[in-house]
Parts: structure tokens; C-alpha cells; sequence
């Protein structure tokens, strides 16, 4: 029966400063490190191994899946690569501290901008050097230059029913290792969360989070793979 | 105009304790993990970069491409693996240690089984301990017993023919991180290397080799890229 795992990537270096990261591209911490290879040790203790791989066009994501994949002998596995995973783009937040964001326009404006459903935050000034429409990576994507939780839904939902869907569908127990954002649009439509409290819904990282689908691929009710 | 890059893996386990290694999946030594890096790092300062990348189905080369990759900033780009450029198929002398082979066979022999083209090792036993048949990497696949080059060659060939040829005729550089023996059978087709010739020639572990090639797909003469 088709098995869906998904992981929010190891802690990054600006979840560590506490800074708005989006489409910036960081690395993992040595704690992000680790909880990206305890990952894949514990789907090994579990038995639970992934056939096909998605990920991210960042590097926290797919370093998190090539350390969890290593971790469990799997490193041969096919790994497909999208944007549509991205985490969430934070516009103009992208880079600021996020006390400081606070100080300068209130807890009251930075808590709308973080936890609103569908306000993006300001846009990207073209000139700020955190913008990603320069790299390579994005060449021929017309990248964002800010979104809301309702956004990144809508880039990421297509993506699923047109590449993840039909991969689950044949059999597979696909692993997704993504963003805070990009996973929380996927746990919202899987389990159904309204637009209120999807926002406020925590996804931990490095911690997978499993749904088993029925012949129908209906999604049983969604579990922490360590609670297993 | 297509490029084509040819990685050997950087030093492996088995490369240091002087056996046997083929289809066994060893990891890199901490040295291998520098040459990788180093590789990845030649790159970015001759500005030579990727766009799609090959590998095996075998850890150290999939590592010597990640490693490369993450030192470019690369990582996101699409990596495609496949059994067909594994290392050759060493059979029974699989894990065997070269001089303790030497010393119950003798040095011609080995010297045969190493560097003859068309006559392969012993084939394995099945009940040996470094079978990867049942292996899950290896689900569906006709796992060879032993190989020759020659061997080697005949599926190293058809693959680059069908999946990597289009891709570069395409007009992107590609990029194949593997082995001793698959990038030999290679470098035979696109050099013009004779029989006799081919089993002399030594691929260095994690030197980046190019090709470039003309309107016609015709390629050039191979150059290391630190020469260029």
C-alpha cells in the first residue's frame, strides 16, 4: 500500500539566528546535522524504507534526504528535485533578525506577516541581496517575490497532484523532505485543516511524519514514524 | 556547445586496504571526501559547471557527485543513477585483499584477471558474503557474476547511447561521477583507445577529465580540467 513520509529539514543556520530564511539558500547547523541522519536511523529501526525521493531546489532539504538516504544504506535511490517545494517566500522579511522585525513594526504586524493565512509579507526589493532571481537555479521560474501561506499552497498542491500523486499511487512509499511551509500546505490538505489553524500548526524538523493510503488513496490519519 | 566531465570517485575504503572491490559498496575514505571537494571546487574556479548530472548505483561515487556539487553551490541540480555505470564486476576475487591474490594464484595470473580485456575473474559464488544480488538496489536487475572490461563496456555503452548522449546532444554539460572501469569503457569510445591499450590506461580518482564536443557531436581530445 502506497506510504507517504515527510521531513522538515535538519535546523538550519538561521533557524539557529533567528532569522526570516525563505528562498535564502542556507546550510544545516551540526545539530541540523545530526537530526538529519537520526532521521534516517530511525526509519531504518523501523523497517520503513522510501522507493522515491522528492525534494527541494535548496540545500538544507536535499542535504537533510542525501544524510537521512546515507543513514539507511539508500543513497542509490531515485531523488526528483522541484521549486514547487521551496519553503514559503518571505519578500522583503527575507534575512531580518526576527526580534529585531519585531521591534521595528510591532509584535502585533510581524505576528500577521508569520501566522496570517493569506497576507504575504512585503515584497522583495529587486535590489536586496537576499533576492534568488540571479541564481541559476531558478533560470526560466518565475520566482516570487513574496508569499503567503495561501501562495505557496497553490504552487505547491499542483506539483503533488501532478508529480507526487500518480508515483504514490503506483505502489511507492514516497519521502518528501521539504520546508516548514511546503509541508505544512501538504499536511492541510491530507488531513484536512482549515485555513485558521493550518497556520498555527508546528512541523517539527528532522522528525517524519507518516500517512498510509488506502486502495482509494485515502489518507489514514497522519502519525509521527518514532510514535510507531 | 555539449561538454561532457568524467569523475572518477575519490579514494574508497577498499581502494586504501589494497582489495578487490567491484559491486561492493564501499564508502570513501576521509581522503576520498577531500578529492571529491576538491574536484567540486576545480570546477567553480574554471567556471565549469553542470547541468545534469550521472552517477552509479554505488555509495562512492554518488558521494564524490554530492560532495562536488555541495562545493559549487550545485546540489539542486538533477541527478540521474543507474547500475549500468557501476564499477566492473570483479567476481570471486570481490573482497579479496590484491597480494594474498597474488600470492595463491600468482602475479600472472592476477596480472590476467586485472588487465586482460575480454577475460573476466572467477565468477562469484553465490553463497559469498559479497553478493549484492539480494541486494534492494539491485530489484529486477540481471546482477552480473563476474565481468571482463570488454563486459563492462557492453553496458556502459548502450546506456551512454540511450540516456546520456540525448541529453548532452541536447546542449547541456553533463557530468558522470564513476568508476575505474565504466569511465574506461567511456573514454575507449570517445579516444579511440584500442584493446591492448585501454586496460594500461589509468583513470586518476577525482580529476576532473573533459570533452568537448563540436556541432556534430564529434568530441574533441580529452584534457584534465586543471590543465585548462
Amino acid at each position: 500500500m502506497p506510504k507517504l513520509i515527510l521531513v522538515r529539514h535538519g535546523q538550519s543556520q538561521w533557524n539557529l539566528e533567528n532569522r526570516f530564511t525563505g528562498w535564502w539558500d542556507v546550510d544545516l547547523t551540526e545539530k541540523g546535522v545530526a537530526e538529519a541522519k537520526a532521521a534516517g536511523a530511525l526509519m531504518k529501526e523501523k523497517g520503513v524504507f522510501p522507493t522515491v525521493c522528492f525534494t527541494s531546489y535548496q540545500t538544507r532539504a536535499i542535504k537533510t534526504l542525501n544524510l537521512a538516504l546515507e543513514e539507511m544504506d539508500r543513497l542509490w535511490l531515485p531523488v526528483i528535485k522541484d521549486w514547487r517545494l521551496n519553503e514559503r517566500h518571505y519578500g522583503g522579511l527575507t534575512g531580518l533578525d526576527k526580534q529585531e522585525t519585531r521591534d521595528k513594526h510591532g509584535d502585533e504586524q510581524v505576528h500577521i506577516w508569520r501566522r496570517s493565512f493569506d497576507t504575504p509579507p512585503p515584497p522583495m526589493e529587486p535590489s536586496s541581496k537576499y533576492d534568488p532571481g540571479a541564481d541559476p537555479r531558478y533560470e526560466g521560474i518565475a520566482v516570487p517575490n513574496t508569499e503567503s501561506l495561501k501562495l505557496t499552497i497553490e504552487r505547491v498542491l499542483p506539483y503533488w497532484e501532478s508529480d507526487i500523486l500518480p508515483v504514490l499511487r503506483s505502489g511507492e512509499t514516497v519521502i518528501i523532505s521539504a520546508h516548514g511551509n511546503s509541508l505544512r500546505a501538504l499536511v492541510k490538505h491530507l488531513s484536512n485543516i482549515s485555513d485558521e489553524d493550518i497556520t498555527g500548526l508546528e512541523i517539527p524538523t528532522g522528525q517524519p511524519i507518516v500517512y498510509d493510503f488506502d486502495h482509494d488513496m485515502v489518507p489514514g490519519e497522519r502519525y509521527y514514524l518514532k510514535d510507531s
